[in-house]
């Protein structure tokens, strides 16, 4: 039994909570609304982010981030990307001694291009022990269901890397791997919602299961080319945190990415779609990095780059994604030879 | 134009007959069922395989195998791969010059363990131009309906695969590449209904989404090996006729297998289930050539294994994906490398 801390009170950081106290640990789960932290504390549930979900006893919530952080020596980082760096730089300055974090968030941060374990190492400094990114096909909603999930964890340091295995892994349905691939993991992680939010935008535009089969495929070479020039091992996309996060991003109504991605197919205005979610959509940053990182490493990223347009630049999604389809005949062994050897 | 064969009037022979149709060929459909040939022929529909759609002119009902064949150069083969020899047996007498065939049917036989476009070899002799075979992740549902689609089309002479892909492309909504490597493409093809039995399971179960993903992630890792073990390249399953078709296959309700394996998880008997489906169900032979053929090879294949048990050993569905799950802590890359390095 261990204190370990989560910040980050949304959907996944609530759901991991759920993992660790399932495991036997005594899980502080940390969040920046103190109603919030009251209803998990008093009503036992967390209604926003997971309707309907009784919190195990051994889950408390924290409103004080120094108070969460107090002693333990493994802190889960399950904020939304864009506040990784603010809430780093607050930790830091409570802690004793310094602590491992599990990244469990994902993206790629736009202008510096910095993957989340890269932003944990720069922002904890001497106060980080080991940094592990733990990623992989997980919709929170299944997960406080108790429902069969499988996920990758990796990290500079496997010894670390396995510390964190054993944290989460248990026999009844939540199953963790080791990949030493941490660029990989990360990357796939990151760039499936990309994927996600054009998927959705097909659907949204009634296009059928063939079409976003197809956009799932080409897409899944585009995060490998990407990956590929930043130093990931190709045969990572082939696994759980990119082909397989990539099908359930793509395929699952619980997929924020494509809701966001399918009311845009509909015909709803960016800000209008984002407006309604209420939850993070790191799509729409990934996407933006991504795009200036393909630009920067010369690496043909065409429906990254086609969703840019639709995001940052008004083009239409129909036109995009048609665009997608009418390209000229191809030989598609150049295409999947292009992951490995374009770089 | 071009005049043209579709041996069998099933679901996918129609819809790559309205294809073709399209394309302004004139389509000679064929199938042994002669009220179904006079439906097509007088309603202009085919309601038991296709609900709801109204069939070009430019399609003929034939229920006189050797008229179909009469003068043509190209006969696309869309017959259940159980029929496949049979039928071939018949039309080759039927002759006066070579054809090319294109094998759209997906299957490995039992006991042979021959790919379908060796049995297109062995029964047309010396009456076979070419053999070109097409695959990919098109539901006939879909294609019908003129959603974007895409295919692979490969052949031992790649020539003759370029002319099948300027018959089927067109510019509106049916995309083709062409694909050297004829063995992945087929046995990609082929393996997918294996694991979209599996996961038909896993769903029938009320497993969800993170237990399908991991299933088709794993599935994939399989194919691959039995796939590379028989000579394919390791890069076609990232493709269309791969992951592309593995993922439509497993995610989509149009899918047979899919839902033949839904109804066993939720406690039809096999027979029960193949009875009320009243098609072909093609991934239960394949399950059966694919152990056979991974036993014989020493590929191991853990999700055909175990669904080969429940198929024909009377195995329980929820103990057989429940072994898939509760397996020891296991580093992943070991595993992706096996699809390389095993063999």
């Amino acid at each position: 039994m261990e204190n370990i801390a989560v910040l980050g009170a949304g959907s996944w950081g609530t759901a991991l909570a759920l993992v660790l106290a399932d495991n036997g640990h005594r899980v502080r789960l940390w969040g920046q609304r103190a109603e919030q932290i009251e209803e998990i504390n008093e009503q036992r549930t967390n209604e926003k982010y997971l309707p309907g979900v009784r919190l195990p006893e051994a889950i408390d919530g924290y409103h004080d981030l120094c108070a969460a952080l107090d002693g333990v020596s493994v802190a889960v980082l399950a904020v939304p990307t864009k506040a990784i760096r603010d809430v780093l730089q607050k930790a830091r300055v409570c802690l004793a001694a310094p602590i491992t974090v599990v990244a469990v968030s994902k993206g790629i941060e736009p202008g510096t291009h910095k993957r989340v374990s890269e932003m944990v190492v720069e922002e904890m400094g001497e106060w980080l022990e080991d940094v592990v990114v733990l990623s992989g096909p997980s919709h929170a909603e299944e997960v406080v269901l108790r429902h069969p999930t499988t996920v990758a964890v990796s990290s500079p340091n496997m010894e670390a890397a396995r510390r964190i295995q054993d944290l989460f892994m248990n026999r009844h349905y939540f199953r963790v791997y080791t990949n030493p691939d941490l660029v990989g993991v990360e990357v796939g992680g990151a760039l499936k919602n990309i994927i996600a939010l054009a998927a959705g935008i097909s659907d949204g535009l009634g296009y059928g299961d063939n079409a976003k089969a197809a956009l799932i495929t080409r897409g899944l070479a585009e995060i490998a080319r990407l990956g590929c020039a930043l130093g990931a091992n190709p045969l990572t996309f082939s696994g759980l945190a990119g082909v397989g996060d990539l099908i359930v991003t793509c395929t699952s109504v619980h997929s924020r990415n494509w809701r966001a991605g399918h009311m845009l197919g509909q015909g709803k205005k960016l800000d209008d779609a984002l407006e309604s979610m209420g939850m993070a959509v790191e799509g729409v940053r990934t996407t933006k990095a991504a795009y200036e990182l393909a630009k920067k490493l010369g690496v043909k990223m065409p429906i990254t780059e086609v969703l840019y347009e639709v995001l940052f630049a008004g083009k239409d999604p129909k036109e995009a994604v048609d665009s997608l389809m009418a390209r000229g005949k191809k030989q598609e062994m150049d295409d999947l030879m292009n992951i490995f050897a374009e770089q």
